[in-house]
């Protein structure tokens, strides 16, 4: 039993998830380590921030997914650094030796530089974020409700999404939901339909991945439902409660940060090249340069497709590279060569709302409700775990018919005064 | 309008929102002052704690709850003092004058002058309390998958409830079913189900406010699923990793109080007579010494009933509470004199876990399986909104059917080693 090949993956998302149940009941012995407990379904962290799910929806115990895999072992720890010298995995209190590693920990945000607006504008990566983001939101309408001063009320009502990314066109979607629906009658001194929700965008259009059509239908929908669409705004600063773009001024209570991505920085300690986000440039089989052994698949992985841009960090990606790099360790341990990786593209969607999103899938574009469908349908199937699915659907459908959001829960600190940074508020 | 008599509530618990309900579209002018935007369903809150339901399941904001009452304003606030002298109720930044006060702001942990056992024994009464308890305990199952030692993987796998009352019964009946059946096949290199779980009362017997025959009941239930129960065992010491009751020694990790409570400070505020738990001893009429125009309800009243104990603290107390203290009001402003309060004796009940419970609902008491119905009956009904209800019977007959528990999720810090005590790690 010793003798079999020692594959360790870091990080239980999709990547690392498919890639265990490919080498699941094969010849191998398989350590996932991940410094939490839970595998996230990342696209719905949207929906927790914004109190349409719990946290516990869109999360499963990552031990628990692999449980009927004898040759697998789960590990929670935290890895600090990757030796592939000596072919080891440190973590913070041992170290752990292997044949092959995967290496799938993702992305966090990037501030281009400027760390220093993080408390002002939280980004959205895990559960602590998407609390933090749920409590700010809540806690500016509970303010308004007590403000007196007209202008103080107003900024406390005007909320700031930068970057027009699917996931700052999901929030701001979500946000203008949440006033001129959920709240509508729950507050006597203020009028939430009021509140005043603003996407920022440095390109000169939102969406600036998905086709052309796709996000002008976008920027229509949203407009359309009150959000007002700034394209072509680059922020240039970050303060307490104001945005400044050049000389444009946005005061706001709320700023959620939804524009740069950067690697993981376990990337940094392979000492193999980066690209400019930090992502590891991966060989085509998704090895890198000098380490036959060392896998890197997911957001940390730059692979650039057919020559083209780095492909997307999105869930199809790492999900198929996931699979393609347990693929490739079992060809090698059978003594055959390693195939390059092809990416089959499943296409991309965003929603906006109740019935509209967009999609595009192959050569074919949705727009509006069938795009919803779709956008729902596709999340629902990928979401891990029947009874996960099963509560979200409920959720939706009681979403749907009521225009209630079923978490709308503030926890932690309830003053508005505290400016802590999103990594001390645990859920 | 202005006229109106003005009736501040403080505490959106079960007290102050069945006053609140009693008070809709009546002639007076009512603000629900909460320093949380919730009210809590606290009898589900081991729930919580124990991985079986999310903190949005139990919760629902108070503002929603009170949406459709005009005359009903509610604000989220920290109430510091009352002065009834000048009538008013003092906010941390602003102060609001009252006619009337109802103060129903509850009860938390008391740790009989030992707070220095609180960071090694967290208390349940609160939604961070929850999260914080299903946090230590689901990484002592993670951390002792990791550990060599055998002694220090003992005490990993050891669990010590302080206190019998009815919710240390039922986290040591969770307790028991988490490590049975829930995590059962989950780990590879420890069995969940050797893990001791140990309930320690002072008293001779467990669930002493109960008759004795349903303590007996509840003691063989515990003790045939593996729980190690305790009776006249008062703890002297309790440091990190070890309970200390006179010469016997119960090395655990993790620690969980259950044992005392203590009324909320406000109480001190009012500057009148206050027993040794440090609520307000009120008239039959539920007002204060002095004070015809302050009503004290719910867990913060101490409140004699026929000359025996007071009151326990308890939701169906608290709502009769609250809707007399509103009949009262209402009858005094029609010029009527007050009237005492009675309580209608409706039951009271515990739960040990998967058909099991019980309890004793006037002359009757029942055990096993037709207890664990009624229990389960009883508090659906009184969960408030629809929505959670729902959500609550699936997520039971889902865990009821497969055994497992739907919210395993560890959130904030992932080391064991931090000692922070639960007031820090907000949900």
């Amino acid at each position: 039993m010793d003798k079999l090949p020692k594959i360790v993956i870091v990080g239980g998302g999709f990547g690392g998830l498919y890639a265990a149940f490919t080498l699941h009941k094969k010849p191998v012995d398989v350590i996932l380590v991940d410094r939490r407990n839970h595998h996230l379904f990342q696209p719905f962290l949207y929906q927790v921030a914004t109190a349409g799910l719990s946290p516990g929806n869109i999360s499963q115990p990552i031990r628990h997914i692999l449980s009927r895999s004898p040759n697998i072992r789960v590990l929670l720890a935290e890895a600090t650094e990757v030796d592939p010298e000596r072919r080891q995995l440190h973590l913070a209190d041992a170290q752990i030796p292997y044949d092959t590693l995967i290496l799938a920990t993702g992305a966090s945000h990037s501030y281009f530089g400027h760390e220093e607006w993080k408390p002002f504008a939280p980004g959205l990566k895990d559960i602590e974020d998407a609390v933090e983001i749920r409590r700010r939101i809540l806690l500016a309408f509970e303010a308004a409700e007590r403000e007196l001063d007209e202008a103080r009320r107003k900024a406390l009502l005007s909320f700031v999404v930068i970057g027009a990314g699917p996931t700052g066109v999901e929030l701001a979607g979500a946000l203008v939901e949440i006033a001129q629906h959920t709240l509508a009658h729950d507050f006597k001194s203020i009028n939430p339909a009021q509140a005043r929700i603003i996407l920022l965008e440095a390109a000169p259009r939102i969406l600036p991945t998905f086709a052309e059509s796709l996000g002008q239908a976008a920027t229509q929908y949203l407009t359309k439902r009150g959000v007002e669409v700034r394209t072509q705004t680059a922020v240039t600063r970050i303060s307490s409660g104001l945005v400044e773009a050049g000389s444009q001024r946005f005061p706001a209570q709320t700023i959620l940060w939804a524009a740069g991505v950067a690697a993981s920085p376990l990337a940094r300690t392979l000492k193999v090249p980066l690209d400019k986000a930090g992502r590891v440039l991966v060989h085509p089989d998704l090895t890198i340069p000098g380490h036959p052994d060392v896998f890197v698949i997911g957001d940390i992985a730059a692979f650039h497709h057919q020559g083209n841009k780095p492909l997307p960090g999105m869930a199809p990606v790492a999900i198929q590279m996931g699979r393609h790099a347990a693929c490739n360790i079992l060809r090698k341990i059978q003594g055959q060569e390693t195939l390059p990786f092809h990416y089959r593209d499943k296409g991309m969607m965003a929603t906006i709302g109740r019935n509209a999103a967009v999609a595009e899938i192959g050569p074919f574009r949705f727009t509006g409700f069938p795009a919803w469908v779709v956008w729902l349908w596709a999340h629902i199937f990928f979401l891990i775990g029947f009874r996960n699915r099963l509560m979200v659907m409920i959720e939706w459908l009681w979403a749907y018919v009521t225009f209630s959001r079923g978490v709308r829960l503030i926890t932690g600190d309830t003053t508005l005064a505290s400016r802590r940074s999103s990594s001390d508020r645990p859920n």
